[in-house]
């Protein structure tokens, strides 16, 4: 066990901050650990948009589907795959393959945990907003995304003025195979949803009692975002 | 800075290991840490495969398009974005979204980066291996992935024999924007082509030569695995 150890494991997300702004030596460490992540044979094809404009701050907590503190968190990063930038040193490169949109998606993730990681060993708090992807196209036109970026999460950051507990997560024997696939066995999987409906019940003061099983249907008994297909098309995304 | 910002600075991929194993100890923690990683709206769509059998770990070196490390590393998981979970519990789950491949690959993204972080800060090294993505139907076989599970990248893991310097990445000004996308600074960019064609000449004695600029032309000059597209498909994802 070590302090990056024990700051991962004790992870969660925070969503009520303090007014205290990060400072800019902090914000700039924080961004050059984004940078140091792996990046698919080094196609570097992430880009960040650090939103400072209030306006912009409020229109953002409104497209994400109304939550507030990506207004109010000290700092507020878009995290983008971008081809935009290669498209700018070769005009005819080839673009467009879904095989690029996973590489945009995995190298952006890769960095913005790095970020988030980074700040957590800071005592800072964050909290990931893929509510921007509810509308992508206005978050587009908000930032100026040019053609060949796409934003995939927003990510806020700031001094926690909260203390959550850590979320249990599927156990160990659930989340990795040796060798092969297994499907889930089902007595673990029970007692899991057990430890989930006992943390939202503690959570809530009873208010709330859902296993994760009965989250993951609710979810999934709705279309998740039918628009990105056509959205990510018409940004040269995915489309061959 | 502190002990988590130092090891995520000094990031370099690790492609030569000693014969040390990783403990048990350590593995398990390595994966806990990922397991401790966001996850879009509590969704958990990731799942690892732990590769032990060494004929599998062989044949996934040559699908990987011969990268010898994948056998030869202490450990080498295959990280995926998986919805039979959720199909085996709820049979009529809605899938097959273009967001929920996003979720996936950004998902298991950010579980993987904690596992690196986490393994480097014991002192072990690695490196992701997109090139499974080679041979992603092979892939699949060779590990009995299920519809609705793609492989999304492996990930090498073990004590380092070799000690590379840590690659530049692109400046700051040219990765992060403030409120608007900018495009690319040439000068700025003509400064870090300098660098990388410095960087390659130190690290190959001479024998390579080539500027970022250089080398996104010659990888852009090429389809980005073009067979993608139909094997999501294939596997139940981004179908809609």
């Amino acid at each position: 066990m070590n302090q990056t150890i024990e700051s991962l494991l004790s992870h969660r997300s925070i969503r009520k901050f303090n007014n205290q702004p990060i400072s800019d030596e902090q914000r700039n460490v924080i961004l050059d650990c984004a940078r140091a992540a792996s990046t698919s044979s080094f196609i570097q094809c992430t880009s960040v948009i650090r939103v400072v404009d209030q306006e912009k701050r409020r229109l953002l907590a409104e497209y994400a589907g109304g939550q507030p503190y990506v207004a109010e968190a000290a700092e507020f990063f878009v995290w983008c795959a971008d081809f935009n930038r290669h498209l700018q040193i070769k005009p005819d490169a080839k673009l467009g393959f879904a095989e690029q949109t996973l590489i945009g998606a995995i190298d952006g993730a890769l960095a913005a945990q790095n970020a988030l990681a980074a700040a957590e060993s800071l005592g800072l708090g964050g909290v990931y907003i893929g509510g921007l992807r509810n509308n992508p196209e206005k978050v587009s036109e908000l930032l100026g995304l040019p053609m060949n970026v796409i934003p995939l999460f927003g990510l806020c950051l700031g001094h926690p003025a909260q203390n959550p507990e850590v979320k249990p997560r599927l156990p160990s024997s659930l989340y990795v195979h040796e060798d092969t696939y297994q499907l889930m066995d089902v007595d673990t999987l029970a007692t899991y949803d057990q430890t989930i409906r006992e943390y939202y019940r503690t959570r809530t003061g009873g208010n709330k009692e859902m296993s994760w099983s009965d989250q993951i249907s609710g979810t999934l008994n709705k279309e998740a975002r039918p628009f990105m297909k056509a959205f990510l098309e018409s940004k040269g995304f995915s489309t061959r």
